[in-house]
């Protein structure tokens, strides 16, 4: 792979043969009641019930196994208080390898048990993004280790695309594919290996309103970074690559963008339906159809589920919502 | 099927046979964390995945589609205004029959709704055990109506077998298989598929210890009655029949008692690791592993998680718990 040109359904396709023995083939779940409340057939694929709860295991795995034996042997680092720490401390130790992950001051004490547990060595930064830049700078220039960003990496975004072919397998002449998008590392696999598949396939990304860099940058035909994000979907504060952004030109059709209160009440809708726990950032693309921000009636649409991993003292209805 | 001899496997596959085109087949999903907290290696059968949120749409299944056309043309009855009720529901509308369902005055209205969106012909009764009995036996009279039992009928006990054929083949050569107990359907049909698929199998039930009629049954060699039930486990509050419990007597090895705190620690946990939403009754069998009320280290169990119908306003933990 080489950034002269994008990714392709061969890059995916390698990323699955990658990744096969590591990852889950996660199930794709329907509900009437949900189909019915939108008038849509809608195809939900669960990667909140991939390992460490999240699709980033697929993008990680990729990233760590790609790698040639001298780099590996240097081990992987990475900055990220959330699931990709996770996912790259779980595909260095199925390698065999250190993996360095920092984590900024503070974050959260199951996701640092989680990093520990997977045998990630953490190494903790100031809590801002210069912090965290510098310490991994730090890490890097200490051990050799290889980066592993979580996802401006075409090996992340490839790995993220194999979520899709399995969907389009498991759920076929599909008319719509959605996504939520982060950095975009996800919606730029999945699109590349959609259009392949299905060229008439329709590929659409959803933002919360309070992080539409994407959406923005699509308008506006450039990049445009995000501001200060503001949404409880968080896996989704992160802002586009050019490179992502490059895929999301090229490979998605439209992005919708959607409220808060839509959000919770989607995340909350997808529990009570499915009988699954998934996080806001994966409420995102249900959301949109939800409130309207995309027109999918009548058509069979199929929705990646991103991850599960929520704090359930802190639910987005109830009391203290 | 008659009530001279006990439920065989046969009579189990043929249910398989006869549901189905009408029931999923449920993902089984393991979880390295819950594995290490108990030193087992454990496989969870995901009938809160099923539809209607529940096992009990496989024996409604396989009774409402057993009836004879003559039976079938006057309906099905039942009480229950739990899983059950959907249950029945689902399965008269899809063989194109009407369900007289009965409920009691006072039903939380998600259900009376599920019942309704499903097609069920709801007749309210007093909120009593006798007030069911009359109102489901004068339905029957108006309607010539055949009443489908929740558990106390050998083609939904054979139908709820139907689960631990699909388990055992997506999990083999299990030490251990588990579930909870209520009225006994479930465990009367997995017990006998289980012990006749593999003959050294351990069969283990669990109960609340707040509604142990089955351990004290099973203790005592007789049927001793639930007296008042008193645990969150909503599934569970229902006393064995006899032919339930001479299934347990046949089959069930043993029965573990658990706490109420030991159910909500042990539904948090499962969230938590499996990214699902499992009901208290479903939590059983994985806290009586968990507060060691039965030794399974170094073996493979299977655990029927049951259903995935719960409040989620009213879950029990948290500052209202």
């Amino acid at each position: 792979m080489t950034h002269e040109t994008l990714l392709t359904l061969a890059d995916v396709e390698a990323a699955r043969g990658r990744i096969g023995p590591h990852v889950r083939r996660t199930p794709v779940l329907t509900s009437d009641v949900l189909d019915g409340a939108v008038g849509a057939r809608l195809f939900f694929k669960c990667e909140n019930l991939q390992h460490i709860g999240a699709f980033k295991a697929r993008g990680a795995t990729n990233a760590v196994f790609a790698l040639s034996e001298a780099d590996a042997a240097r081990g992987v680092a990475t900055h990220s208080s959330g699931n990709h720490g996770s996912a790259v401390a779980r595909a260095a130790a199925l390698r065999g390898l250190a993996a360095y992950i920092v984590m900024p001051e503070g974050a959260a004490r199951p996701k640092v048990l989680q990093v520990e547990r997977l045998g990630g060595r953490i190494t903790y930064s100031a809590p801002t993004q210069a912090g965290r830049e510098a310490t991994v700078a730090e890490v890097i220039a200490a051990t050799g280790a290889t980066l592993i960003h979580p996802y401006d990496n075409r090996f992340v975004m490839a790995g993220q695309g194999t979520a899709a072919l399995e969907l389009m397998e498991d759920a076929p002449d599909l008319d719509v594919v959605m996504a939520p998008i982060g950095g975009g590392g996800l919606i730029s696999g999945v699109s590349t290996a959609a259009k392949a598949l299905r060229p008439q396939i329709r590929v659409i990304g959803a933002e919360p309103a309070g992080a539409d860099d994407a959406a923005r940058s699509l308008a506006a035909g450039r990049l445009i970074p995000l501001g200060q994000p503001d949404t409880m979907a968080d896996g989704l504060r992160a802002s586009l690559s050019a490179d992502t952004f490059a895929h999301i030109q090229r490979g998605v059709d439209g992005i919708a963008t959607v409220s808060e209160p839509a959000i919770a009440g989607a995340m909350r809708a997808l529990w009570e339906a499915l009988k699954i726990v998934v996080e806001p950032s994966s409420a995102v693309p249900y959301a949109a159809i939800r409130e309207g921000a995309i027109d999918v009636k009548g058509k069979r649409v199929g929705i990646i589920l991103t991850g599960g991993n929520v704090d359930l003292d802190r639910l987005p209805w109830g009391p203290g919502a």
